[in-house]
């Protein structure tokens, strides 16, 4: 089963598609809400007026208020051509769901931030309430995987320790297009991740190299906080972003990032710019205002 | 004007307090509802029932959903004695909404966690939507202040280079009681900042001495998304945290924090011990689960 969040005339609504099935779009406006209902009753998702497929326009695959968390240094070839050891732990931080745009939705490059990277990642979407699990038990509270480009600042991202800045400027995170169930994909077993600018291809990885995986990412977060469906999980990087090339490489307006996961799907943004060069208005910030 | 957030039978209730005046408790039932209220009619919040102050359970001042910034090393003098550098930008990160309690709330210390430690903070509330905002105009938007303690699981903050999980366990971070108006208070008058365990003096600093000050901050961060009524900014906290101590010092189950800034009030939350010591599956995370 594909799940999806578009945008009609009258609000958010969940689409959902079924293998050699005809898409259906649902009563439910929030992913939320429509994996909750899927864990009460088994038919909760199977009533809803069909819809073009060619019509769809992609929201992101999260709600606006749910968690985000990434996870850093997370592919194995990437932690070692970099001269890392491996981490013993996930290196964890967030981003707010106003950073989360569509599938096909313009990317805003902010021109307060100078040197925007790209970053394939494949995300985990919570399916259930998840409160200190075991890896194994967690596997069960995947409600499905998608897409995602964590698309980064990294002046903004290396002015301080903590990279939340650079992370959550507002519309730069495609998620999506669809939510692809596990019973008919596995990341486990190595889907192929990819990155192409204009067409070039820039990053290209396997799942299978993850080295915390998505049931040990629940199973972990899960012990600080609960889960809740809806909840999202990038899953980190593999190699090849701009900032580790020589010459170094950035986003600029006007270009095109295509980010896939097969079977999982595409996202196909283009890179716009907007807002002003930022104007600090003291090196420290200590004008009184 | 002090606004709180308060527990009722029928679910949280904002509270206003004015100079010499009763407590009210009014119709709306989020800090973010009551603030846009208030700025589309000064009378918003002047209607309501009485309520007996001493009969108030105090929920954190922040809605569930409200995005929580925290700044780390911002005040002058505890930069220094730490030996370093004057840092050019604020240093941000986050947490989520569910690390939040009210002001005599349990501080709930996982056992998954061992280094627990106390950070006193000035907390600043949001009052309107705010983009790209100047420090000047920032000010005004500035809905008022309130009383934070950043409590910190030290062991996980330092597991990686973000610092996330370790400051966003659930039921650890007390905030209010009362967000008070900035035509009350203003700290960049100076106010003192204060943390005491058990009735000893842990940190004493004054807000005067911020590096970052309130409508900076407020300033910086509207450059990347917006603010939104009720989003809430931890400024950071000055020297005399437990880690910093020699030798060091952690909190326990039983102790009881004391924050207070003066002008704004006084947290006071008990430590309980929640959960079970973490039973990582392996130390790489890597075993198939």
């Amino acid at each position: 089963m594909n799940l999806a969040v578009v945008r009609t005339d009258t609000g958010p609504r969940v689409v959902v598609r079924r293998r050699g099935d005809e898409v259906v779009q649902t009563a439910y406006r929030s992913l939320r809400a429509a994996l909750e209902a899927n864990l009460q009753h088994s038919h909760a998702l199977r009533e809803g007026a069909p819809v073009d497929p060619a019509t769809l326009e992609f929201a992101p695959v999260a709600d606006r208020d749910a968690k985000v968390f990434c996870i850093g240094h997370n592919y194995r070839a990437h932690i070692r051509e970099m001269g890392h050891d491996l981490p013993t732990h996930p290196n964890v931080f967030s981003k707010f769901g106003s950073a989360l745009v569509g599938a096909t939705d313009a990317i805003e490059l902010d021109r307060a931030a100078a040197q925007w990277d790209w970053e394939a990642e494949l995300a985990v979407v919570i399916g259930g309430r998840t409160r200190r699990v075991t890896p194994q038990a967690a596997r069960a509270q995947i409600a499905g995987y998608t897409v995602a480009n964590d698309i980064s600042a990294r002046d903004w991202q290396r002015r301080s320790s903590q990279w939340l800045l650079g992370k959550t400027f507002e519309k730069t995170t495609p998620v999506g297009p669809w939510l692809v169930t596990p019973d008919e994909v596995d990341p486990e077993d190595g889907l192929d991740v990819r990155c192409l600018v204009d067409g070039v291809e820039k990053q290209a990885a396997s799942t299978a190299d993850l080295l915390f995986r998505p049931a040990f990412l629940v199973s972990y977060l899960s012990q600080v906080l609960t889960l809740e469906p809806g909840d999202v999980v990038l899953t980190g990087t593999p190699g090849g972003v701009g900032a580790a090339r020589t010459p170094a490489e950035r986003l600029t307006p006007g270009q095109t990032v295509r980010t896939e996961i097969d079977g999982l799907g595409c996202l196909v943004n283009t890179c716009i710019g907007t807002g002003s060069p930022e104007q600090v208005p003291t090196s420290t910030g200590t004008t009184s205002a």
